[in-house]
């Protein structure tokens, strides 16, 4: 599906971002024929010896075997290399004890081809759920991948791991600390199934910065927390979605306590979770959702998620309508603590309404003409508190019904 | 709207049903233009001294003036008549001052034109959100209203509260209890902004029972959550919906230990609640979801409304395709406890998935003879304990987006 379809019109304009290579880090990816027809599907990336891994997982309850394969790998302490194999169009989940033999059986033949324990070897599958994977397509390319492994791969690795994605997904960020430089380079993949409770999609981070496993752990959780938590598309969680990120240590510069290092992640993570948003199915529109002076951070949250999942506030959107009755509706039904007659809303910088009415010289041309743009903005004050969320996500338009009501035919 | 939109292909056949007339019950509609064009968009009804009257209303933290003047009134107790005024096209919701006075007005024109006192005239709007309602447009009916009072007029009554609807929704039951005759007939409309916790509508019930107004609001409330609790069209809550139930006492027949009335009364509700998924907007099939073997009831309504108003599930149901995944999908993401591998999942008979993977001898185009038709049933066994729920909803297709995001244009 996702080479037929046309790409977003909110794909970042140059294509995917010209990424440094990563001392320590090469990538291959090749076509097994899991699902899709004429395009890769399988990526592997090899990493140094040396490298530490953290990673963040998808909180569903019907998680695939992949993810809990890696959910027991991440953390245990090796200096051995690492290997990362994904595959996209089967995600391997709800496939039983079959699932599990298959992350095995690619996770063996992944050590077997490159040498690195099978305890290091990090799979994702992304696609259909509830299928068998056929594991052996995968098994029977590694030796050419390994092959293949090439540091400045890494454009083609974004490609291999798209589903119903439009465009390939990368980002990258480099920090001068004490005059050395350290490079952080990632690609993600997502386009449906979009929702907040960590990363509901797949990404991957590589770094040559040295870093202790547990602080980059707690690195990653934290702007996890604040960038792929952050995002929804459709409000349906994965039970596939994973991000690692690999710190290979190859600068030889320690970043344990660089807050310009954990920023420059931060920036890269920011970047991916909002191409998933620009790649979202269908999307017409990329909409911020911000709502401040709520009783709590966490009232805020809930507030603008409820907001950003509304269809009606959604479709409202995709029509180009200002329709700010449908964004106090979705105040209402979030079940955060709202004071109807303190609420007041902007589309863009256009005040819609105040204190609980129409605000006092609100043209809805104004509002209507912000609404008209790639870039629609909601922004909410509850007038209680000092509780505050920022929210990304984009429009529902007929084409996420065209795209979903088809996918598997 | 509502005129021009085709009529639901899951509209009852044979249309508005012949219901009873309800002795100390009368009806009368007309065109007051407040939105709408060549339609009838107000009406009244009168009920004769003696009346209990029960309710229930939306949760919503931004319900409307009309709700919240409502839900003063609920269980003051009195023996004067009591009146419903109901306009369509205007919420009267978040209008500020101007939408507490708009009510006022309202209810005290009614007050006069009837003789009934102001604290028994009961008020609802529904419509647009956000804009002041022209209640002068109301008043200025009241006297002609009150002069077509007929106790055959519910079904002009029915369609004069539509918005989005595409055919008007009543139900009526019968009950004979010791040789007594009692009706039973309700009216209601919503077909957008439909979700779970209570009523995300209006409907209006009627029934010449004599009940007290205790006894009759806890049948009510009881009836509620195993009826307009269970449904679900988008997710989205509205800020003015209400149910109000009158029980007249005219048959002279007290009804308060009947448990033939409870059980009437719960069916006029869930036939109700029924029409409303039937008329969600863009809806071409009638989703059944049942949980069972869930921990708790709890448990099993959380996985029940996930899967309800899983955008991919929807989608999936509108494209006849028995994704199964999606359904293992929206139990992972609802939260509720659950085991991957113990999981099955039928599509009517279908049985689909068993212990965590694909059923045995499963074959997809049985299910997909199943999803063909207009009525598609989503059972999932969790297989952990005893706890059960049922919820009913649509497919979501490209018709609900071209209806809501050109919904005020």
């Amino acid at each position: 599906m996702a080479d037929i379809l046309p790409v977003s019109p909110l794909a970042p304009e140059g294509g995917f971002p010209d990424l440094p290579a990563i001392p320590g880090v090469r990538f291959a990816a090749t076509a097994a024929g899991i699902k899709y027809k004429g395009r890769t599907d399988v990526m592997l990336v090899e990493l140094a010896p040396g490298t530490t891994i953290a990673g963040t997982f998808t909180s569903s309850k019907t998680r695939g075997a992949p993810v809990l394969d890696c959910q027991g790998k991440i953390g245990m302490p090796s200096d051995a290399g690492a290997a990362f194999v994904v595959n996209s169009g089967n995600a391997n989940a709800f496939t039983g004890v079959a699932g599990v033999n298959a992350v095995k059986a690619v996770a063996k033949a992944a050590a077997d081809a490159t040498g690195i324990p099978e305890a290091r070897v990090f799979t994702s599958s992304t696609g259909v759920i509830g299928e068998p994977l056929p594991h052996d397509r995968i098994t029977a390319t590694l030796a050419a991948l390994v092959d293949g492994l090439d540091k400045h791969g890494i454009a083609d690795a974004a490609r291999a791991i798209m589903t119903t994605d439009t465009f390939p997904k990368g980002a990258g960020r480099t920090v001068e600390v004490d005059g050395n430089r350290i490079c952080v380079a990632g690609i993600a993949k997502g386009s449906g199934m979009i929702a907040p409770d960590m990363a509901t999609m797949l990404a991957y981070i590589f770094t040559d910065a040295r870093i202790s496993q547990d602080k980059l752990q707690s690195l990653v959780a934290a702007a996890c927390d604040e960038t792929f938590n952050r995002i929804t598309v459709d409000s349906d969680t994965s039970t596939s979605d994973t991000l690692l990120v690999a710190a290979t240590g190859a600068s030889g510069v320690g970043m344990d306590g660089s807050s310009a290092f954990a920023a420059a992640l931060a920036e890269v993570m920011d970047d991916l979770a909002r191409q998933i948003v620009c790649d979202g199915e269908g999307a017409s529109k990329f909409v911020t959702v911000s709502v401040t002076g709520a009783a709590t951070d966490s009232d805020a949250r809930q507030v603008a998620f409820a907001i950003a999942n509304s269809p009606l506030v959604k479709t409202a959107i995709a029509g180009e309508d200002p329709n700010w009755g449908r964004v106090v509706m979705a105040v209402g039904k979030s079940g955060a603590e709202a004071d109807r007659d303190r609420l007041s809303i902007r589309f863009g910088d256009v005040l819609v309404a105040k204190d609980g009415s129409v605000a006092p010289g609100y043209l809805e041309a104004e509002a209507a003409r912000h609404m008209s743009g790639e870039n629609v903005s909601v922004s909410v004050d509850l007038g209680l508190g000092v509780g505050t969320a920022t929210v990304y996500t984009c429009d529902l338009t007929s084409r996420y019904i065209a795209i979903n009501a088809d996918y598997r035919s």
